[in-house]
């Protein structure tokens, strides 16, 4: 086999006894766990001034290894039937969504070496990195199974988010008139009252805006008790997918040891 | 085709290959919609202050737009097999939902014309034109499903808001008698008592008003266990409702699908 | 037919053609539905010293109506096949559950002419006739069916509960370790931490209570995201229940439809 | 029956007629009970104060029994299939979950005896007593089923947890470069805003935390509208899992019910 296969077999996911390819992708899955991990622990100061060689160096292993498998991504696409031809494959493939997100990844660490950035524009780039952890896409079920499920229940969620924004409007004008008198400050504008909106019917209620008038609080009752229902909607529609998603992946799993087991 | 078959057509909701009827369905949604955001924004002062002519020229053009839209429907609408007659057809039109809404919809605009009106009602006025985000109900599925839902659903929904008031009742009759001698401010009467029973009982949780005597917070523990669940009914009644709406829109679908294969 | 039987068919609820009958429910419904808001508004003391004497006279008819329903009641009961025995049939049917409410419904006016009572336990009594709403019982399905939920899930209930009860008493016992040394007014022990518990777990999340040292809010956050589906057990338990038995009546009215065509 | 043979059937949860192993279950249940109530209670000054001796004695009393009960159940478990071998078999039987539980249930009481301990370990010990209520375990049907519901559903509930933390580090990545500006000490890195994430996607709320800047609200909201739905996966999961296990309970007990009527 060429270097070339072996490597493009490498790169993607392993199947079945392929130990090099399996091993190779346990190696990507730790380094970007990692990779998530220093990201979020860099912001904590204590820690971050405690070992800033450490997040450096692990920073310019990790876009040396992120950078040399997008390399080598491009390079060996072409075995994939879709992006067979040397150059317009290759394009097609770099503007493939997880080939754009390998690319952002190593983005932020590229930039600034190409073009002068100021200091809050690196800050932000620094932050981007968190960007990595779309990269688990390729071998957790968990990112497939939510992409399926938002993906067939498009409609569905669209009809819904619709009702939702449209009930978050009109309890918010409601809302906004009856205690914009009383609260000014608060109660400011509509898009202002819209927090509160948010903050009630999704039931988080953080208690940094609530109606103080009787009026107030009277319409704030009847929006919660009708509208946590609707708000509830979206949230149906995700688990109830999911729920599809998970029992078909049983009767497969099943359908698949029954085979087995009838082949021996 | 006469002007009057024409204009009827291009009023109702566009089908098929009929382009100039879809493309003023959606040159009025697109009205529609920013009428919404006006309405928004004309409450946020800095954005208000900054372009109060455009405001009022878009209020203008819209109204104009409404009210030939309004004109048009209500001219047309013996086309309607159930508005056939000339005279009763038209006031029957007149009363009907969508009719209504279209009428309230520019009502705002007329009034302070025809009557002298102090500023208070005017603002009021203004903020009623929120009412327009409904003429969306001609052309929008979640408008549609959610009406369908809450019609056919309209019996268990009665059922389920019955036992959630009575279960508001008692939870805030008995926190009343408990807590109103330590908290005689916040607790002070039963209504009163009930804000904090829809905060609880939603789980919003604003945390403006909350038990502090130990039996007022055991009390308060034991209907947070219990009532969640009660509160969560009518919840659940909506979503079950919508899930067998769009489960059946899809089979209405596969089946049309099926059906024009088979013609094929 | 005699007074008597009239009498029990007219209290008893009203089936098909006895109008007399209907129009006694309606009248009781409407007698327990204003006593509910009489008792609801007495609370609000610019209601109450407005018109005081309201008040009074309508708990006076109030008391008389179902004081004469329930002898009523009584006298009339030995018509019912269970209660078939003069005395020991009336002896069991003022035992039953329904009866008792009836006696409770009324009992507030009588004891304070029967014995001396002092101001304190007199403010409990009147609100106590708040029980009155259980007389809706008899005439409403929403009762019925919350009854009849609860009885049949009674055993997954007890379960779930149990489940809630366990998490609830392990999620503050171990919180109250690790926070008891920051916030020792706060968490001050075991029991004051479960309404952080029950506060946490239901999502009401007041914020008056809450953890603020680090390994706090990490355990805070294990809890929450763990505790609140297992919190959401006895929801779901009632809410499936209480579907299943709406559908149960959906089937029922329908298969009844079908026989009455089948008839004609 | 030889004592040792008695007393392992003692000892296991009785079963039909055996009147002593049933009464034996319901008091170290009892037991189990009054434990957890005691170190529950005894963290309240002002009980623990009045009684101490009534809380050590039991303890004494505690310990004496479940000692002998665990060292019955160790000498008797070779009569149990799995446990057979006297020697190898007790040895698994005490790295069993259960006997594992037993063992720490008497731990807290012995290791101060063994060992010198400061004060703080052995209020650590001391409280580690709640342990004792896995011990129902043996008996409760709640523990049972939640274990198995678990178990069963691991994978799932691995797959939902796996989105869940994404949503949360996603989230609060994005709020703490939006927020940190301006609330620096709250929004101080990103392991802080994930108690934020925390209390807004599982709608706790508390209000200790929550963003102040226009753009932060907008994130939030959005964050807060389409997040809570992700984070109710896993209790879906938990809870539907939970729905499959009584429905089959309920079936089995049908099952056996028609078997034992077939068979008179």
């Amino acid at each position: 086999m060429s270097f070339k296969r072996r490597l493009f077999e490498t790169l993607e996911k392993g199947q079945g006894d392929d130990t090099l390819s399996r091993r190779f992708d346990i190696f990507i899955m730790t380094m970007i766990l990692l990779n998530v991990a220093a990201v979020i622990l860099e912001t904590v100061d204590s820690i971050h001034d405690g070992y800033p060689e450490v997040f450096n160096y692990f920073e310019y292993l990790s876009v040396f290894v992120f950078t040399l498998e997008y390399i080598g991504r491009v390079w060996t696409c072409t075995y994939i039937e879709k992006y067979r031809h040397p150059f317009w494959g290759r394009i097609r493939f770099i503007l493939s969504f997880m080939a754009i997100v390998d690319l952002l990844a190593i983005m932020p660490f590229y930039l600034p070496l190409l073009f002068s950035i100021d200091g809050r524009v690196l800050r932000i780039l620094r932050l981007f990195r968190i960007v990595r952890i779309f990269k688990m896409g390729r071998y957790s079920t968990a990112f497939n199974m939510i992409v399926r499920v938002v993906t067939k229940r498009r409609e569905e969620l669209l009809v819904t988010l619709t009702i939702v924004f449209v009930m978050l409007i009109l309890a918010s004008s409601l809302m906004y008139y009856v205690e914009n008198e009383a609260q000014p400050e608060v109660f400011r504008n509509i898009p202002e009252t819209m927090w509160w909106g948010v903050a009630t019917l999704t039931t988080v209620g953080y208690g940094d805006v609530y109606p103080i008038t009787g009026l107030g609080k009277l319409l704030g009752a009847f929006i919660a008790i009708l509208g946590v229902g609707i708000f509830a909607l979206p949230a149906g529609i995700i688990a109830s997918g999911f729920e599809f998603e998970i029992s078909q992946r049983i009767r497969e799993k099943e359908r698949k040891e029954i085979e087995e087991r009838e082949k021996n």
